[in-house]
């Protein structure tokens, strides 16, 4: 768990000490999570590892499923954000390698494990499409930006997301060589130019 | 349990007693093992579901992991096939068609729950990835054909493969509606394109 103090890229996560607390609240959420399952998430178990008071969590969380979707999509974010940098093709690039990266370690592995089966259960099954849905936005606002640079043609952002994602997620679960950047490339090249080549601007 | 004298499609079987039985002790197995896991299928159980003698099972198949390994790729290829029409793009159309629904399946649901818990266990998962091996072969030698009749540049079929079936796996396991043949030409044109796109011949 980062320790406050500790994060790797201090410039980059926004300041204040209520936002340290929540992102630190979110990663504990997120780790007990993926030991514990969704329906084993403790407060008190948070509190103690976040290292702040319960009625800290309690107060930011009163609904237990908004923090349980709040620290997966947090935990998806961070591990595997998309920037702009200008550049789309770039972007999915480093994105696919990030995903990769997260969806290979142990942390990832238990999430999505657990997100898979939570689908059967009626009411975990909101928790978990919410959480997609935040991901999907994330993903709608950067590509809507590619398109209106003329970057890419119109296209769905769950489309692309599904063409995108799909290959790497069965890459890493099935093969048994790590998804390197070079992959990453390739992906996304073959997706962009056949998208380019089958949607009309 | 398709018995025999009920199966869709005769002509397409090969005959003869012994391929019956066979066929249906595969089948057997297959369903067995979509309800009690891979640890859980029993050579009895699979005989009186076959409506055959228990030595008929043995006789086939003295190895239980060869049996489990059959039986899941017997399914594979009698759910989701990919035939020689004499047209790569409209035969994937097919297969992704068809592989979607046998993913969607209660049937094909199970069975890949369990495939994805068995990789964790190191004696099953060299069991599931004889069963992909097999899958891939399959894909292999109808994209070879493709590729000498200059249907395809040169591309390796586990990359087209996790091209093309990534992202129907994540639209079922994911979306709300059903995948249809649309999905299926939509997703077949995208990668096909893609792939004539960046790959010379």
């Amino acid at each position: 768990m980062a320790k406050e103090g500790q994060t790797r890229e201090p410039a980059r996560r926004p300041g204040g000490r209520t936002a340290r607390v929540r992102r630190r609240i979110l990663e504990a959420a997120a780790e007990l999570i993926a030991r514990d399952g969704i329906g084993g998430l403790r407060y008190d178990q948070v509190a103690d590892l976040a290292g702040v008071n319960k009625t800290s969590v309690y107060r930011n969380w009163p609904d237990r499923n908004a923090l349980v979707v709040d620290a997966l999509a947090a935990f998806g974010a961070e591990a595997a954000p998309l920037h702009d940098s200008g550049d789309i093709d770039a972007d999915l690039v480093d994105f696919l390698e990030a995903l990769a990266a997260a969806t290979a370690s142990p942390q990832g592995r238990a999430l999505l494990t657990l997100v898979a089966s939570a689908r059967e259960d009626p009411e975990l099954r909101a928790v978990v499409d919410e959480v997609f849905k935040r991901r999907l936005s994330m993903l709608d606002h950067r590509l809507k930006t590619a398109i209106e640079r003329g970057e890419l043609p119109p296209v769905e952002s769950s489309f692309l997301a599904e063409m995108l994602t799909g290959p790497v997620q069965l890459f890493v679960t099935r093969r048994a060589r790590a998804f390197t950047r070079a992959d990453a490339v390739r992906v996304t090249g073959v997706v962009l130019a056949g998208i380019r080549a089958t949607h009309s601007a």
